[in-house]
């Protein structure tokens, strides 16, 4: 097992600035590109990320030590972020700021001991670990923000010519 | 075709700092880990990065400015900079002075007319063209920063326990 507290924390606090200072300013066109239908676009992704922060981690962190195993977590709408409406600059604040707010919370669970072997019920995967909660979140940063790469990369398939062979990146 | 010369440059001006901003800081294991034998950690990609920064995307450019089709670019070494030594902050303050230059001389270019359908020789890949080469100079910025990410998330691997049915980074 690699993880380890410290190091989680340095990645969760780095993914909303590495993300404004990435998308801020540029061409909404990079924002409306996505992999085809049902696919998100960097938008989306943002508006999931936004989601997950409200939704997902710490509260789940909070179940766990209130719920333990009785209970599975409360079931949370992945899709209901789609139906949001502000600018790219306003969600990427939006994330911004629940992120502080969760990683505060996350530290004073750490200053009053927190056990990483606690465990709950996953409504679909069973017993988890809140180990496996934070790793996931960690990872679940690093995936989405290689997905926005992805997609935007995806809007120049066709631009680069025969180097396609060489970015498998356009592959996927 | 999507190419747009000032959405592109939006990219390679950002790709620098965000790296920055995302790697500088956090603990050194995030850069020791590959995934497997003959595969890059983070440090490489950044290496890698350097190296094309100084041989390869200008030099291409002006290689068929001045050369067109009569003779195919030069080789170069991909694998050269494995051998450098120096900390990852250093590493990326390199990389983001090359960016720098390389873009000026790119904005020289384009401010004395650059024509996107000249053409040149890739040695393997036959003829392509300027729009080509500035393209993947910007699908090759983003598939390496989803690379980095997707490298330091494989540390979690095991440790995400049964999310990672969920996380298809994890699956590459």
């Amino acid at each position: 097992m690699n993880f380890n507290m410290k190091e989680a924390i340095e990645i969760l606090e780095r993914t909303p600035q590495a993300l404004e200072f990435f998308l801020s300013g540029i061409s909404d066109r990079w924002f409306h590109c996505n992999e085809g239908e049902g696919t998100w676009n960097a938008t989306e992704v943002i508006d999931h990320l936004i989601e997950l922060e409200d939704d997902n981690w710490i509260p789940r962190l909070e179940f766990i030590l209130q719920e333990g195993e009785s209970k599975p977590f409360p079931s949370f709408d992945r899709y209901s972020h789609l139906n949001e409406s502000s600018t790219i600059e306003q969600k990427l604040l939006k994330f911004k700021t629940l992120r502080t707010q969760n990683l505060t919370k996350l530290k004073i669970h750490i200053e009053t001991e927190l056990n990483l072997e606690l465990t709950g019920i996953h409504p679909r995967l069973g017993v988890v670990k809140l180990r496996e909660l934070l790793s996931t979140w960690v990872v679940h940063d690093l995936a989405h923000i290689a997905q926005i790469l992805r997609v935007m990369a995806g809007r120049y398939r066709a631009d680069v010519g025969p180097w396609i062979e060489y970015l498998g990146i356009l592959k996927k």
